[in-house]
């Protein structure tokens, strides 16, 4: 099966930007999401926003974790790591270090929360979803990349689990689209999608993560340098929600709902 | 030397209430601040919202960790955990299950970010102070207790060190205040400084950390259940903001600054 | 409910002594046992001895651990812990450390064998109550004062567990009591309850658990500098009987059993 | 930069094999070599053999591990992982399981002995090259894969440590060149380059590192059921040779050397 | 019981050599079995190849791992180990490290896919043998020694399984014998069991384990310095062959055969 | 050099005792203490006490621990181990469990603290002595066992300090003898020397460790059942105190002192 590729969304004839890269503030770099990449996986998904590249994968498995049992309902959880040279200078392996840092775990955690708000559990029924998101190379908003993509790993993930059964005839376990992205104040300008440079600069930093009619699951603002004020907030809302529509499309799209 | 008390918060002649405890939905939980808990610590508050106890201490060493060393700037870091039968239900320590759990790394990291943001590092010179805050019993909201209860313990702390010459003559190494509280929509309804069983039940639950001058320096919200609109995030916001404006005149006055 | 509050057991009119805090070497510190400390454990004591604070909690458990499953019988273990701070200088987390120091690991199976000396485990039947000594603040003999406050919490529990029904109808799982008191012989004087400043200066540190029938549970004597002679070790042994029977009467009192 | 990528093994004419995959015994499946698949690493590649992928980087940093300091010499270390889901069912991760399997251990080890084998020391001066080897995908051969790619990645990144001056002027850090393979018996045939499901299905496994002049930095074979006889071992040797021949070519012409 | 004791392999008469402790290259060094060294382990022997000492017991217990439950077929594992002061120099005790080391992991492996070799898994039944290797003095060959005396520990607890009717009636477990040594180029010439010196300065290193028969179970070669050329392989594998013949007949004399 | 050996101390003619082995209460079991056990460490003794075996290495190194360097003093610490199937039963490995157990803290603790009563750390000089500990075969008494051969391994390591001019001139870092023994009541019979199927059986349980002019270097009691007397302690204390002289004689005769 060949992969959907989502289509850049740089345009021409836009005024000229002040950003690293020539976008303008409101631009999300090229995204791509491309399906089936791993033959083993049940979805599998090579997402990247610009430089950044993450390998999403779907496992499904029959049963849930002991504390679930019985309940009649699924589980959806998730991983994220990367690798020791996804960024410029190598990182320890965590493996090796015999302990998972505290940005990996907060990280997977945050993955795990956004594809279970459009998950119906009961409509999933006592199966189990993991998503693997393997971050190969880094550049920025990488955690943002990660659920944007895991949520089309996930949603081939359950097109399988029904073709193969385990999801019971007109159950719909999906309730919705998530994907996320990064904004945060550069410069005292509101950024959308910022790259490792920006990112490093950035006074404020905000992840968003909102499902395809708008709404929140997840909003992460954090002051890097000086505390923000709300309407430095507000603007940075606005660019999120616009910049999640604009995925929500590139999603739809991967997965041949457009 | 004798600990500050916070007044409660709750007043007389209020319209009845639907909460648990019977406050209304815009009222803190009684909190107080009881300095000098501790006689080994250079700071230590025992700080309570309600039913909720975090001991926060501070601790304070000269020199920095490795990687600043010789940049003439200072660090803060904190640790939070629970003691076992904080809860209702008792959890295992993580020092038996031999690595810490993510929760406890992702709040760990939220306090540590929270007071740094409140400090400058040149005027506190190659000094650190470790804020460990320890929850005694656990009724929700703990973390924001912490990172309330840890700014007194950190105030008392870099005046500790100012006396015993660490911090030099006029160098402010704290650049404001800061306090952090809960809110969340139960039942429709947003709500201040969730108790457990309001959290438990909470459609969306959101942790604020605000400066006394009520610029934000972390929003933190995360959708339980349904994804939360935009104006609810408004609304949450707003109840925040004023909560934190009451906390920190709750710290001011358990510090003598009132 | 209100916690008990055991008596300072410094009396007026007594000769002059030489110890730092002006006790004669054979007075206990100030002890208190303040009961119903928490309001989410079956039983729970912050007891003090002078400046050492402990916090005692008691779990209880239907079930046993699957080695004793079968049994009919029931089963009790402690977990001892100080917090970071608890000591004049910071101590790393061993959480944070990622596993347990030998000193730990000591104290935990000395609190665990000293409880389990005054229970009838038939009585107790398939239940298991977990105790939880974790240090607030250290001035010596944090074990003696975990293991006598400990006693307080597990009777108060084992009363939990009566009314609750996990322990049938006549069945009385206590079969004694049980408190411990540090001894050591400083500058040449055998001493009752040392302090901290006591206890590095101590030639030989002794522990002593004894019922309240005056016999040992547990006898541990170490010789810090000199080994010692036998008629030293006689007027330890004499002297921790006395301080033990001293806080039969006070945990006695704080269960209202006088 | 673009990558190179090795020209498939198979040809047409050939006889009729009966192999999985059409091949005959003693052909290599296709072998792709893309250079520069990282933007940060100094020498990076994705090798493929069939549907084993591969990513190799080379991560190059001045100064030596601590035992080797002053000695004017280098060092070349490996590590080996596979994602979670590069195999058939997902395996646990190794960061989460707090501990490095024996598998992991051993293929790590035999990566760095195979690269440190073309390695002069002296010529690469007081540097350190790091060649980490991920799995993306499995399906059979992956530490001989891992072994053939990091040559290539090496063979970079040691060219960007000669431009970047830490390897002096003519100095030649490399003394060959390096490949691997599998080969192994298999319903008594023997076989080169093993896929997944012939390796399950062998009763005799063995990897073979040839330099490229046909000697042997490594041979390891193991019965998996009979023990196999000195003629078999000979055949797979004939096997083995001919195949890294060839992937030593493929390597040259990735590198543009032919 | 009394234990076996090989002869010593040096003959009167010989050419003169140039080996460290005198011996020509095709000479083992002294080997001794030892059984029934441990009064508790269902088979146990202590093995020495000269000064190389190493005690290897035999665990068996009914039941096997739970991915083989209900197969019919047994298990047989081994864990290998070294003193802290078996070398020369003291090693850290991987206890206390916390985690088990590359090497030591390798070497298990080893012993236990060599000892499997000669298990029909059906004649065992659903038992589990644990073979533990631990080395007590270390002079180079260690693993070898572990697998050649594990041999004879495991067939004296496979004798037990049999007079404790864990093995039925007329069930073989073992299919053949297996030993194993070590051989290498030192100076140009290949040698037959390096002891710790020779070992040192090999430029190939070569560990063999041969079924009594003559055959091959594993053969791992490996380049220290030079590559090695066909011709050393095979002098190598000649000598490895002889030595595994000479240890075949050791195992036999000590466990009565003969 | 050979090793020393010990005379078992049963003797003809002596009342019948209603002991397992034989013994009459206040016999030790047959003790040897084999010194020059190991080729490596510079000081090493197999000692048993009837069928407990435990190897004792003793290794110097110079330098001492970063908390003790610039003092001049030396250091002396202890690691006990027990092998896998040191016992009727195979234990888990601590290093594949990844962590250390609470007993063998317990006893490596007991060790270090038992041997540094005997030393004086100025004459020793800022050099390190460890002792290994590990338990080849247990059949009670180990700790005590171990404390008592240890005590000839330092002997001899402190000699070949001498020996080697890490110790200096006249200095005598030794101030003394040191050994142990286990004391118990069993069946209301005070019992020296438990082996392990009285140790199981014991109601009360001490270990002493003496010097060998009779005084108490540690003293260690634990009710197992039934709190015990201060006269059953007394006649404890008065059995381990002859135990130990006779110990202190075989040590001396061991070291060839008599």
């Amino acid at each position: 099966m060949s992969g959907t590729i989502g289509t850049p969304s740089a345009a021409p004839g836009e005024p000229t930007a002040s950003r690293i890269d020539g976008r303008t503030p409101d631009r999300l770099r090229p995204v791509t999401l491309q399906r089936d990449w791993s033959k083993h996986a049940e979805g599998s998904v090579l997402v990247s926003f610009g430089d950044t590249r993450v390998l999403c994968t779907a496992s499904v498995t029959e049963g849930v974790p002991r504390w679930r049992r019985g309940s009649g309902e699924g589980w959806i959880t998730a991983e994220y790591a990367m690798l020791p040279r996804a960024t410029n200078t190598r990182g320890d392996r965590e493996s090796v270090r015999g302990k998972i840092g505290g940005r990996t775990h907060e990280i997977s955690r945050l993955i795990g929360r956004s594809l279970r708000a459009v998950i119906d559990f009961k409509a999933l029924g006592e199966n189990t979803v993991v998503l693997d998101c393997d971050v190969l190379q880094a550049d920025g908003g990488t955690r943002t990349a990660a659920i944007t993509g895991a949520y089309v790993a996930l949603a081939d993930a359950l097109g399988w689990a029904r073709e193969n059964k385990l999801v019971r005839g007109k159950a719909q376990p999906l309730t919705g689209t998530v994907s996320a992205v990064s904004v945060g104040i550069v410069g005292g300008v509101p950024l959308l999608d910022l790259c490792y440079e920006e990112d490093v600069r950035a006074e404020t930093d905000m992840n968003v993560v909102c499902t395809g009619d708008g709404r929140f699951v997840e909003v992460q603002g954090t002051a890097e340098g000086e505390p923000f004020a709300r309407t430095e907030l507000d603007a940075l809302l606005d660019l999120a929600v616009e910049g999640c529509a604009e995925l929500d499309l590139l999603q739809r799209e991967a997965l041949g709902e457009l």
